[in-house]
């Protein structure tokens, strides 16, 4: 049996669960959960926001254990290794987006906690594809949002060839975004981060911001006309895009990996006129997260944690529901 | 003395009209015009749309002619050349677009009817580094509006990098589609045609298209989800582009260059879940006008042509804003 915590209805507290999970798959493995972070998406699944629970639900995307069980099909010597999991904890293998590399982006892949229990667990399985080992030296207790939220800031630096020189904004220091100016310093880039908080602002600048912005000043981002090649969007909220389009120069890109539910009113004359793009993505394909890892080991990169207690999920859920979290809250399996 | 037709208030008729140039300037050549495409942008400084209208203004951003005089300064062999010009008049030649081979970005260029005279007219002139040799062997009447709505949609195909073996649909077949059905056909692409009319329907077909889909059938499109790498928008008019992003394929871009004043109502969750884009691009770099009058060379592609004799101006301009130009139309000074 599995122990977990799981929602039974939206918006419900976790409640103690165990869960028979059967034969182990032929291709998966079975992962002794060392740590969890808790992710924006879990609260989402728990509250159905969605449309697409499936109760009940054990959480958690963001794992970091050891394998402790291996399908009997499973190549490579993966028992005793330490790994990760995302938000996908399989792909169909079939499809052109897999035969690419390109298995974030496949229509079939399995959730981790869609139709398939998470790792707010003591165990949490997933097809061996979709694991990633994580390299001697990263700190473990901190890795978890690096396979959810440092994924999803970490792609788009692969898939749209940012360059070292190219001048970066970010818009959103929470979970997502401080993770951003961490990887974007590193990847030799002029940061600037928008933020309209001045306690933020400082710790932007220590975590590798160049510059701040204040995201409440549309006079400050009038004035920065021109002046970025990439904009990446971490927040849920909408702002007047059009103002940070014009702070793009020509042939930039707004990005958003934030979603927003009104829609982009975007002025097509200033896509037109500057050759710019607006894009968005979702998470990485496993083979980027294993360069992301290499990356933020090499870098020293890791996610600001606060970690509490498993049998703390309902507080540590309720902090983040509550916007304190700083940046990012795990779960700990450990004594 | 040039002599020339402009219009001297918005919405006015467009009347002979002669002005003195003054003396050449040392980078300037002049050009003796054969012909000049008639283009919706002649429409919009005519009517002073933009508010950027500066009366009398001649018309005429679309010329093919001869180059009769050459400025002091001038360097190679001008005289006598064969050449074109388009929306681009001059540029700054000292910021970094144009210091990039991106001078159809220079925030400083001129604009060849905006404060400085056209086409519409036996003489022209403009600074020789936005004048482009038309190679021996391009059919000369039909060759002016390669000069700015050819360039439009060729453009993209170079700085988006689109592959031959890329799927592309063309939104709206008028004076810009007809083109770039044919270009894309040139290029490799399997191209389809978004198209409400019979008639264009089967036209499409003959310039390039490989297969139609109604643009007001939405059952139609809908059923064309996940088909597009590449769709090129060329209309003015707002059209549901959630629907049309959805034809996108994951990676896939919605490419804007023809202009709406509404804003585009884009959901940001296509954009995330496929890595979708979407931009808009203008002309085209000199450069870039040379290539792509090489590749109309080899491949034939020539714009489909209505010709008027140049007093006949007013009569062309009706025929344009009735909608019924097939597909683009030229005024000639032959005889």
């Amino acid at each position: 049996m599995i122990k977990a915590y799981a929602a039974h209805e939206a918006k419900g507290e976790l409640q103690a669960f165990e869960y028979d999970p059967g034969e182990l798959g032929a291709h998966e493995v079975e992962i002794d959960v060392t740590f969890c972070g808790i992710c924006h998406s879990d609260l989402s699944v728990i509250d159905d926001s969605w449309g697409m629970t499936q109760y009940p639900v054990v959480p958690g995307h963001e794992v970091v254990g050891t394998v402790g069980k291996v399908g009997k099909e499973v190549k490579g010597e993966w028992l005793g290794k330490v790994v990760g999991l995302g938000w996908q904890s399989g792909f169909c293998n079939d499809c052109g987006h897999c035969h690419a590399g390109d298995q974030n982006l496949c229509a079939e892949s399995q959730a981790t906690i869609v139709g398939h229990h998470g790792g707010f667990a003591d165990k949490v399985r997933a097809m061996v594809d979709a694991v990633v080992p994580i390299p001697d030296g990263v700190d473990l207790e901190s890795a978890g949002p690096l396979f959810c939220g440092g994924i999803t800031v970490f792609n788009p630096l692969v898939q749209f060839d940012v360059k070292p020189t190219d001048r970066v904004a970010v818009i959103g220091i929470g979970g997502l975004g401080h993770m951003a100016l961490q990887f974007l310093n590193a990847w030799g880039c002029e940061v600037t981060a928008f933020t309209s908080s001045e306690s933020k602002r400082k710790e932007a600048l220590e975590l590798g911001a160049h510059d701040t912005l204040n995201s409440r000043d549309a006079a400050e981002i009038e004035a920065a006309a021109g002046r970025f090649d990439l904009i990446l969007s971490t927040v849920n909220v909408k702002l007047d895009w059009n103002l940070y389009l014009n702070t793009l120069k020509a042939k930039g890109r707004l990005h958003f990996v934030g979603a927003t539910l009104e829609p982009l009113d975007l002025n097509v004359f200033s896509l037109i006129m500057g050759q710019r793009s607006v894009s968005g993505s979702p998470i990485g394909s496993p083979a980027t997260i294993a360069s992301m890892l290499e990356f933020a080991k090499l870098h020293e990169i890791q996610p600001v944690v606060e970690t509490f207690k498993m049998d703390q999920v309902n507080e540590a859920i309720e902090r983040l529901r509550s916007g304190k979290a700083h940046y990012r809250i795990v779960l700990s399996n450990e004594n």
